[in-house]
């Protein structure tokens, strides 16, 4: 019998955008509309974040704009940051992670870190890992062009990446590291391979998120679709099978992170630089409900987009601002054209205009 | 000592989209413009042109527009060509081939044919390789994603329509063939593997075409610049290097065609549904002659922009509206940013903005 409704408990997306200003004002509540309760905050603000003071600031300010919604922050990995820093701020709990962006690969990520060597961040990765932090990895290289072994583009600077992921985990086994908004099997098999003896979800060190949209894409959904232009870029259709049985797989080491990137449609609708991001917060459950419904996985979605995610950042219940439970109802729904505000904002939502098969609502426990 | 002006003859560009109306009056002049003398005129209107009758006034329009241009003109393939209708126009010399267009994979296209069953078009072959007409090939195989060893995709349509082209050579050996605007190493292996015996340029039947923007582009350069994104897309490095080295190979079955494909501006900067297509037409032989001499290969840019396609489709001194030569001297340009009429219609040149080392003129003979 088809399932009807199901209680996902409280949920997390563990890569969420939400910028500042007008912008933020906009889609934060969305966070909450989509069916989450638990967001990861990143950190590319510009400039971006690299101190306590800024970090604290901004989740007040989230917090005012969605008192329901429990947010977890993060620093922007670069030479700002110091050890002392990084134990300072995991003392008085104000951030869960640092997030680490090779330079000029993604939005605002002019300021940060060279893949081809981690080196001199190394005492904070120590600081981190004796502090339990997470390390949130933008796994791609940079492209360049040097000759047919060497080059890296758009469509392998993630499995270029790889080595770099395994060289961190082997220098700092117990450093908690996602591989972010996972695109590629090879991605897959190499967090599979790192996983191969990990008996328990609490000895998992490195995980992986997968976004909703790379659930759906393709390279031939982007071509001519800027609007579903984003980094790491959507891949071939074989990449796409693998992040999906990724998903639906139960493995407590990939779990739910949208990437939710809003960018304003008029810097969507360009014909040169586009801006990379897809807007996918205001029905992430809904999406990727609809995914595990038609691979009949919904029985594995709860671990996916609430267990696991809560398990490796080590949520706790007396962080939540809410222990509300999100219910998913099996109720149609039509993606809206574009979400905006009374001050000009406008953004278009992923598959706009497309139907949805599932609804959220929130239960109070 | 370098080379500060060259003598390229009659030049050619035998892959032009001039479209109808407003559009076709603004990019028509262009091709002199771009210091090309003979226009091999693609047939994707709306409807498609399939009677001699319209490709006839389509020329007459054309010439109208730009006297001194010749016009080479084709048929779209499709299921209103018959046998007879072949061995007409190519008796009163209307076309001088047909287009080949998959269904559904560009511009105009819909009205194309399946790739993976030619059979019903052999009688249309059987006359055109008695007439000594050119098949033009659009090589891609449309989007499917079946499984592993079967997807298809935009990167690897090209590669897997060229069985294609190898049985289509196989069952019409004197029929004229070309691969139009060739995109990656496999496709440029598959015709050198073609001509491997061939010794003399009259005997090559089948040729490919190299467009001017796949000589600069990869998918990091379309990917958030819809300016960028054409049919079939740029691909990987590797892909590129071998495109220029068969430009400059000075073999004469590799030519130029620009596929060269205006589009109003505003059809380039939307969110979805992105027109396909580059317009280079404008500085077609500026373009090509800085990858030459980029190459070191200046001595072989008139071969490829000139000789090799002018024998192989046999274009005769008589039909030459002008034989004026083309001259390129040093001479440094920037690119227009858009090129406009006063109706409106406003086109954003390939490379906007940027410095090119050349510049065209004309000398009477």
């Amino acid at each position: 019998m088809a399932i009807e409704e199901l209680n996902l408990g409280v949920t997390c997306d563990m890569h969420v955008h939400v910028r500042e200003g007008t912008m933020c004002e906009l889609v934060t509540p969305t966070i909450r509309e989509g069916g989450i309760s638990v967001a990861y905050i990143m950190p590319n603000l510009q400039p971006p974040i690299t101190t306590l003071d800024r970090v604290i600031n901004y989740k007040e300010t989230l917090q005012k704009i969605a008192p329901k919604t429990t947010f977890l922050m993060s620093f922007y990995l670069s030479k700002d940051l110091t050890p002392a820093l990084i134990h300072e701020a995991a003392r008085v709990g104000a951030i869960q992670g640092v997030k680490c962006y090779p330079a000029g690969v993604t939005t605002n990520s002019a300021a940060g870190v060279d893949p081809n060597d981690f080196s001199a961040f190394y005492p904070i990765f120590q600081a981190m890992e004796e502090e339990g932090l997470v390390l949130n990895l933008h796994g791609e290289k940079p492209s360049v062009s040097n000759g047919h072994e060497d080059d890296i583009h758009v469509l392998n600077a993630e499995e270029k990446f790889l080595p770099a992921l395994s060289k961190l985990h082997s220098d700092f086994p117990n450093l908690k590291i996602i591989l972010e908004h996972c695109t590629t099997e090879a991605a897959i098999n190499a967090i599979n391979e790192i996983n191969k003896d990990v008996k328990n979800a609490s000895d998992v060190r490195v995980a992986a998120t997968l976004t909703a949209h790379h659930l759906y894409l393709t390279i031939d959904d982007w071509a001519g679709n800027p609007i579903n232009f984003c980094k790491p870029v959507a891949k071939l259709p074989r990449d796409k099978r693998a992040l999906v049985e990724a998903a639906i797989s139960g493995k407590p080491y990939f779990f739910f992170g949208t990437d939710s990137a809003p960018h304003p449609l008029s810097n969507k609708a360009k014909h040169i630089g586009v801006c990379a991001g897809v807007f996918s917060q205001s029905l992430a459950i809904p999406y990727v409900a609809q995914v595990f419904e038609e691979n009949d996985s919904l029985d594995k979605l709860k671990g996916f987009v609430s267990t696991s995610g809560l398990q490796f950042y080590n949520v706790k219940c007396e962080q939540l601002k809410s222990k509300d439970n999100v219910i998913i109802y099996r109720n149609k729904q039509i993606i809206p054209e574009t979400i905006s505000d009374n001050k000009g904002t406008i953004i278009a939502p992923f598959k706009a205009g497309d139907e949805l098969n599932w609804t959220v609502r929130w239960e109070s426990v």
